[in-house]
Formats: structure tokens, C-alpha cells, sequence
């Protein structure tokens, strides 16, 4: 595979306004993804990349993240089998933010078993309510997490 | 208005099985938002709110972001009339990323003057090229970034 270059962030005419690929990564090395479903342009999670991780889904096509709380790559679905097939890449004004289009083998993004990870909703303006209680937007779970992952730690923190 | 209380992030079950809302905000005091067009499904822009701005969308109905560049409460559209009027807000299973599905006032969110900041696509996997260029998807601007923001700085930063 040949090895992907990124430019370097010069001008922000050439940021905003070029072809060259120039992304910013964070003080922590990292970028953000946002993640949506190719078919149904629902947002599945949002995640992050540091550099390898980028050019690593660049070549091969499957979403590679960086996991913050385990503080590695994460090749999405090694473990679930819930691969990330990418369908398109795009990169924002100023490079940095990323948005995968992507397939999902086996229907399900979230680590709790929901076909998305936003599988609840928030009422705001004349719908809030006094207790402000979150509502449930998918019924159903694609999966069970205790047979998927075993006994793999949970990377929700608190 | 009424008072907008978040709960305390007390155990991983709460904040990703129960109705609380307990959002999570980073070590400098920020959340993602992801913001989607609610027509097209298109994701607009990715930004950051604080805990002003997040109760501020939840009162108002309209998208209220934290701009890091000019450390201020960012009350989208206010300056270049292009309002985002919430549809519908997801939060995600950990409870540190937040969706917002928006109507855009004027049809564009990029400040570059693009639909949505992600205009351009990076090639990947069979589709690289050598050289990496981005390719423009979006072909012409919806409005004079010139004109609608005269000399206010650009947020870009390099």
C-alpha cells in the first residue's frame, strides 16, 4: 500500500478552499468522526482517529478509531463483528472533523445493543417537561452485549 | 422557562439504560454536538456546547453552540441570519455526544458559504490517488461568505 501524506496546514485559503488533505489533530493528537449509517443517514457515534488511525481507514476502508479509554486503536467490529464497511470519507472546512458514510455488518453500531448509539431523545422547548426525562427512540435492542463482548470492560466512564 | 436540572452521572447502568439526562462535559467543559440536516439527513457541522449553551438549545429550540475560537456563547444564525431551528435532540449511550436534527434558515451552515462544512470527500481504500487530493462535492457556494460576514474574523485557525 502506498504510504498516505498529509500536507501541511499553510494558509486557511488552502484549508478551506483546496484539495490538499491538511487535517488538525487536537492537543491530545486526536480528530473527531462523526458516524452515519450510508443507507439511512442516520448518525450511528461519534468517535476519534489519531494520525495512524486516519490513514489506516484511508487504506483499507474500514472505520479505525482511537479508543480514549483504552488508549489504542480500535479497528471497529474485531471484536463484535459489527465492521464498519466506509461508503464515502468527507473532511470539514477546516479539517477537523471527519464524517464516514459507512455499512454496518450486522446492523449495529452501539456498544449497549442499539442499532445506534443516540437510541434516545431530549425534549426541548414547549415539549420539556418538569423532570426533563429522556425518551427511548428505539425500542429494541439488534443485539445482546453480554454474549458479544463477554466480559470485555464497558468504556462508558463516568 | 423553567429551570433545566441535569442529574449526577452516579453508575454506567443510569446513564446508558435509564431516562436520566446526565450529559457529560469534557475536561474543559464542552460536549460534541453533531448537527444533521432533518430533511436530507446530511450532517451540517460538528461543534461544541457548555453547559449554558446545552440548556440555553434545550429552552430556546434553536441550535446555541460554544465557540472555542471566540470563547463565547454562539447563538447559530444570529449574525448571518442562518438560524438552526431544532427538530429533534439525541444523546448518546454514554451520554458525551450530543445530535442535533435542525432546519436551517437559508439553507447553508458552512461560514465558507457551502450547504454543510463537509464539502469535500477524501479518497480511499481502491480510490486513492498518489498525490491524496480532496475532491469538491459540493460544486457552488449558497451564499458570499463576504457579504454575509463582512470583516468578522475566521474562525478557521491553522
Amino acid at each position: 500500500m502506498e504510504e498516505i501524506n498529509f500536507k501541511k496546514r499553510e494558509t486557511i485559503e488552502q484549508v478551506e478552499e483546496s484539495t490538499d488533505l491538511a487535517p488538525k489533530f487536537d492537543e491530545n493528537g486526536l480528530i473527531p468522526v462523526v458516524t452515519t449509517d450510508h443507507s439511512s443517514g442516520e448518525v450511528l457515534m461519534q468517535g476519534y482517529m489519531n494520525e495512524v488511525a486516519l490513514k489506516k481507514t484511508i487504506k483499507i476502508g474500514e472505520a479505525v478509531y482511537y479508543s480514549r479509554s483504552r488508549k489504542a486503536l480500535w479497528h471497529k467490529g474485531k471484536t463484535s463483528g459489527l465492521i464498519q464497511v466506509i461508503k464515502e470519507i468527507r473532511i470539514d472546512d477546516d479539517q477537523d472533523c471527519i464524517w464516514l458514510k459507512v455499512d454496518v455488518k450486522g446492523g449495529a453500531s452501539c456498544h449497549v445493543g442499539y442499532r445506534s448509539c443516540f437510541y434516545r431523545s431530549v425534549a426541548f422547548g414547549s415539549k420539556q417537561t418538569e423532570d426533563q426525562k429522556l425518551q427511548f427512540e428505539e425500542k429494541e435492542k439488534v443485539f445482546d452485549p453480554k454474549e458479544v463482548y463477554e466480559n470485555a470492560a464497558n468504556p462508558t466512564k463516568l
